[in-house]
């Protein structure tokens, strides 16, 4: 089959790979509907985390069951289906606590840039749809196998509630589908930290209803003057640098929250500056689990359309140029067709 | 008046001060039922804070209402009142959001081991009782204006719930106090950490279902046996140190909470290992005010009695012992009368 494998930074390539199989019995193999390029792919691909040895890239689907394993309960080849980007059993008491993403047996997908995907822990990570759902639809369903389940878990880690004030800091993918989510959660207001016109365009269809395109100190200054003086009541922080952090941490209010997704590269925090700032903060991989069945039916009711993200869609095949879009900033997000 | 003031590491005098006035029209004046010895005020004694210049200490407190300046509403000389280490206005944002501890007009307390203190914003700080209650339950008022309050805060920050676990770090009185909460809070397991069996006794008292006596390492092990292998739901950090911080974060399970209410000296944290723990941290000076009403009714009533943490009392002049004892550990904490 046709995938993908990373040989070096830089150095995306698609290759014909051994087609996967069941390996485990509670493993399935799914033949991909569609896959894309995540903003953490760019990590290894512009140098900023090591690659040892060539391996395969890739951690968002939708698929078709292809073939499931002996013990797998619930799915049946033909299925579309849903992932996340970690499995889970769903059965662990993490995954009882709604934290999937911290499953005993937690696996981290990564090979998923590809015709055919081996999914471990089958029934307990895949969500089957009641139907094969119109391909416009596809897109959607893509993104919430981790980009809008992520920015959904900052909303729900930065406690967004009825009525309140939003900020989301970074206009990635994820920035974009936490302000979905922070709408969808019932922020009156939603604050998009951004300086790229496309994105701030797409941020205020997604339900933004400010923009603030100030960065640093002066970015803080703007949110404070957009919030009273004090900051918002929640904070999304999609990004993941020590930057981002300090923005996200001093544009709460005292007593507010913050969500914080992008995996911190860099990122320390003194322990006496937020005891006295009363910030609540919390993040991690998100449970995106969890979530798949509200947020599926949200995508199939209409109600949301986080597929708008992929503003590029590329034959598989040509995968090296939707990491260079993206990591040239052409393409917010790349939507790859097998 | 007879009051209290620190002139070096290990120096505590009693000495005589000047009267307190009202100097703005919102300040009154309280006389001082009964004051005590925190555990904070053990920093600068130690010399683990400086002590630039010699300065009056004390900031827990009930009394009666000796003065108010003119634009104090909703008091009268006579009231017995019970305060916050934090003086608050009770009306700017912060306030309104419930963190009065953070109150835009915040003043800390610091002249209260005293026969009278001179208290700002007196009218969003003090709350005043229908009357004057029996003797006996001054202790357990006094507790809320500080040590009480806090460990109600520490299980509210920890987001303890009915049916839940939590784990006390520290069993000093916050510590103590934080144990009767969240048992109030409906915690069905209390795990309380301690070394000293006096303290032991007492955590059992205020309803602990478990004592760990392991620490570091041993500890985190032994608090994951009691919890299932995952770790507790809340954990309550009520020492403010490095080693009680990391305590209480490795003895929380995914996606649990901890809430730290002991200023943290020395406290650094590491952005990846938080988010990978998904572990939810809140922390600050307790926004004791908010609490008030309802803690002052549940001593009242007899519910609960925090004022057992006093296990010294001494006349105030002997403010110098009640320092002394607790440092060498041979009180919980020092009660003062005046």
């Amino acid at each position: 089959m046709r995938g993908t494998v990373i040989h070096a930074p830089g150095d995306i390539r698609s290759e014909t790979l051994d087609d996967p199989k069941v390996i485990e019995p509670t493993d399935a193999v799914i033949r991909t509907a569609v896959t894309c390029v995540c903003g953490s792919d760019l990590w290894p691909y512009r140098g900023a985390e090591p690659v040892e040895a060539p391996h395969p890239m890739g951690h968002e689907y939708v698929g078709f069951v292809e073939e499931v394993g002996s013990e797998v309960t619930g799915l049946r080849p033909g299925q579309f289906v849903v992932g996340s980007f970690a499995t889970s059993d769903n059965t662990c008491p993490n995954c009882r606590n709604g934290f999937q993403s911290n499953c005993l047996h937690r696996e981290f997908m990564s090979t998923c840039q590809a015709e055919y995907i081996r999914i471990p822990n089958a029934a307990g990570t895949l969500v089957a749809l009641d139907e094969t759902p119109d391909e416009h639809l596809w897109p959607g369903l893509l993104a919430n196998s981790d980009v809008m389940g992520t920015g959904w878990w900052a909303a729900d880690a930065a406690q967004v509630r009825p009525g309140s004030t939003a900020v989301v800091v970074g206009d990635g993918a994820v920035g974009l589908c936490a302000v979905i989510a922070a709408r969808e959660l019932g922020a009156e207001r939603v604050i998009a930290m951004s300086r790229h016109e496309s994105r701030q365009r797409l941020a205020l269809a997604f339900g933004a209803t400010d923009i603030v395109t100030e960065r640093g100190e002066q970015g803080i200054e703007r949110v404070r003057e957009l919030t009273g003086g004090i900051g918002a009541d929640s904070v999304l922080e999609c990004v993941g640098t020590a930057e981002a952090m300090r923005q996200a941490l001093h544009s709460a209010r005292p007593g507010g929250s913050v969500g914080f997704v992008g995996v911190p590269h860099g990122v320390a925090l003194d322990g006496q500056e937020l005891f006295f700032s009363h910030v609540g903060l919390r993040g991690g991989p998100a449970p995106v689990r969890r979530y798949l069945p509200d947020l599926n039916e949200r995508v199939l009711s209409g109600r949301i359309d986080p597929g708008k993200v992929f503003d590029l869609a590329l034959p598989l095949a040509d995968v090296a140029e939707g990491y260079r879009a993206m990591d040239e900033r052409r393409a917010i997000k790349t939507l790859l067709k097998p």
